[in-house]
């Protein structure tokens, strides 16, 4: 059985995985990207090759490098790596989970299959369980994602139980707007000491209010300083900052909502704000336009997330 | 323009219509249920021939006189009653916009067409304008669940500007899980004083913290007394308490969702709560089975909603 | 029992509602308008108040009227006029049919109710059974769109013993692309002389070959005698001249699909066409574009459905 | 360019997977696979390692693996052998596409990706272009399945200058009920020899009036036969006869998917009427159930697929 370290909690970025302009993976910008999440985030654990980190669309061979690069760059800089070992194929999970532990990773996150897709609770949970036990050594998470996937399954119903199949269960990634599932996940499993992560970046204190434990996403990249903020007027009670930062968090998503917003922009957004080049995502995605990038670039400014250069850029309702 | 007595605030009962056994309205328990939801629930604002109260499923004719009757047995006792007159044909909204103005009622809500469906928010802005019109008195609101009429404009898009549209805009009721859309709505309208109504009971304390400023609801009927802790806690920054209390809540909403929850269930679970027969709802809707009746009402004995009889009812989880 | 004096066959055209600049229903043109379906498209049964007529926007006071003109104008020059009662409220839907049987209707069609939905088929059938129990005189027909509807009860089984329940039943306006359920209904039904209505007029051929026995659609008014045309040519075993109809109705549905295609756009190319002034639609919806007539005028003069009036018009591929 | 043998064409069976019980691939019995596909059921054409082959649960170097034995087991038996290489991430695509060409297949098919998704139709194209690329001697096929992938762009645009693009461009597998789009597909592009290959099993015959050229399909596995009689009828213009085949078809498909029909179904069934073990299919499936098995078995026999053993089992519709 997994006895971690300690538990993870607080903001875990999902990382991008930096390529360069021809589409192959740009290893060499990883170091300085830890630096920048811990020195100038605030962010010290990692969600490594997971959505934002167009996990599924690197081959088995790029998934175990990128992991391997995030875990040695990482060490004793970072508190936790986490990798998404998910992938369609059950054989490959099984050899990326086995890959993780090798590496000394600091547990596997794994996402219910999409393609043909479970029919209910326990099937998911026996194709979850092959792919734990080929870490037996690791905290196990469950990347819970329903429209992505079109898995229907009530993480709650999931949860009953979940330990006497899975060992090294340490918690879930609940990626949902549903948060009577996400709250009975909390309530009824309190007591085991389970990470519950919420995943929908721009309504988390929706969630901390009702439990979450902490909280894993791409856009705390370039906003976990800010959303760091925002956890610790909640950790102090003061409601009306958290809210504030809140607003001011979801005013920036809105933005980018409206332009259209995915692992492209999001790839746009962290070179502008860190400086370090993540080039462009790989097919089926493309580039995010000029016009996005400029129209981002003014926003941030606004917010004060960027530096701005004049009053007039200032936004009336820039946050503090 | 209105000039409304008060806020719409605090929680506000979505009101069931009940029916005799051969599925007539039954008006003759109106009074009782007042006088129950004001004495026994504390609640003193509704909403009335909403989906609840299978507004869509009376005839125009029924709606106006289940309208009046809720209107004349609420007087002096009841806070705000707020008419839904939302309906597929325009001409049938607008006559029963006119009707809650000349019965007095305190408010309407219109909720988006959707059988021939609003491209965008500013034909469903032009069609709201319209209803409004016929009831220039009295405030308007806004019934937003895309879940079930498949309108995906966003509100907060839609509130842009509304009040030169639609001079008596007075807030929303806000029936879905997105708090960015909701978050937004407070955020960018704030000062206006508009009512932000959560009409997802089972999470209503995410939306709390989101800045929402009261709820509509079926399952305030009868766990309204227990919401209304919630709200005293929350209003306290009792964030603990407050929370226990969602969950207290969303253990019974969760273990009916289960068992397939909806008006017709709403129905039998006030009889059982309040004594007050509710009668089974119209077609397209079937009576509650027997089974879910008997499965609830464990439940709420269980919870302490319901008087338990005996100590082996009680679960270990009741709710203080 | 219900003793049609024929069956319902063959093309019927699912009529729009005329209506003035302002709103108002336009009456004076009906009798036009029967003329020109029976005169130039050889269309001699139509479907009135159903979607394309903009049915559930009408008040009952409306529908009522609009049924009775159609009705009237259409006696003695149309064969039948089968009026669509459907509604969300039963009342409603029953006070229709009996109005219906009034007037001398050729029968009655309706939709399943889609705010509150029926759990299964045995609640459908009940609703339907309760309008049709209002004009037990007049043949009854269901009418089935599921994607519309969001009632997802398979036709097939829906078919199962209905005229057990529903001794008038008739047969359905079949208005989906699911043609193993459509298939079914044929197959298992064909000894019952039930009308198997098809209901997506792009791709009729392919449910004529699966035994379709007439088609309702709104294409039909305006493309009815080239429609015809594939249908003679179809009766013929003429398939290789039918598939040449069919894809020239295909070309010109396609090019308007890309454009946006609805209730509105078919009101401006049934004014192109037949030169008689159907008006704008009612709020929801909002008038097609100037740009939208234009482009569909274009596309049907290359098509040789309008007249051309120079070689460059012309289409290399206009239909013969 | 490639130049192709001949065009691929009738019936293509979309293989099983064979599996051992433990869940290993049983490459043993695909050389009788292949016999039986072209002795018993006149099949001679397969599409390998598609949806029915659980091609996305099997790893990179399994996938290859069944792709040789395929190729090798079939040769001088079988017409085409097409490899379905489409993956999430375009490099392992590619990766197949070029083994696709080393070990001599007779095509590759590819279907759109579906977790990061393409945002239109461009995007798509450049990604099955890269593939398309890797294997240059190869024919293309795109595998259009919009309700597994979500993927919405209509297969009539993609094909709209494709081979400007992608020169090895042969046609496609359409599995989708929108005969509008597939009948565009056809009416747009006859005159370049496409392949329009129908894939959805139930109703063919609707796709065939359309202009079909053939079918790729699970259920040709083992009602390869009784379709080809309907092919052959069609070919005749024998349409009454088409369309028994088709309804004897329908009845068993309809029947089934009543039960719940997937790739774990078609295993089941596959082992009964062929008496080859298809095993269990791998997770996150499940294996039919003991009561799917007998009655299918049941209804297979009634419908004169499987010989029955006694008069009463016959159904009294069985088809001739």
């Amino acid at each position: 059985m997994a006895s971690p370290k300690k538990k993870l909690q607080g903001l875990v970025a999902a990382t991008l995985t930096p390529m360069t302009e021809n589409g192959e993976i740009n290893f060499s910008v990883i170091g300085r990207y830890v630096d920048y999440l811990v020195e100038e985030q605030g962010v010290k654990s990692i969600f490594v090759n997971g959505t934002t980190g167009e996990g599924l669309s690197l081959s088995i061979a790029e998934r175990r490098r990128v992991a391997e690069e995030w875990v040695t760059r990482g060490r004793n800089k970072l508190d936790q790596v986490v990798i998404h070992v998910g992938a369609l194929s059950l054989k490959e999970s099984q050899e990326l989970a086995k890959h993780a532990a090798e590496i000394r990773a600091d547990g596997i996150a794994v996402i219910a299959p999409f393609f043909l897709k479970p029919w209910n609770k326990d099937v998911l949970t026996d194709f979850l369980k092959e792919v734990a036990a080929a870490a037996p050594a690791l905290p196990f998470y469950y990347y819970h994602i329903p429209a992505l996937t079109g898995v229907k399954i009530r993480a709650e119903e999931l949860l009953d139980g979940i330990q006497e199949k899975i060992p090294t269960f340490q918690g879930l990634k609940f990626s949902d707007t549903d948060l009577l599932d996400f709250g009975q996940c909390v309530d009824q499993h309190r007591q085991r000491q389970f990470a519950f992560l919420f995943g929908v970046d721009e309504q988390l204190l929706s969630a901390l209010v009702m439990g979450a434990t902490g909280a894993v996403g791409s856009t705390y990249n370039y906003l976990g300083k800010k959303t760091n903020q925002m956890l610790e007027a909640f950790e102090k009670k003061d409601f009306s900052s958290a809210l504030n930062y809140q607003f001011c968090i979801q005013r920036f998503i809105n933005f980018v909502v409206k332009l259209g917003f995915g692992v492209s922009q999001n790839k746009a957004i962290m070179t502008l704000v860190s400086g370090i080049p993540m080039g462009p995502p790989r097919l089926p995605l493309q580039k995010a336009s000029r016009e996005f990038t400029d129209n981002a670039e003014a926003k941030l400014k606004s917010l004060d997330v960027l530096p701005f250069t004049s009053l007039e850029d200032r936004d009336v309702e820039a946050c503090s």
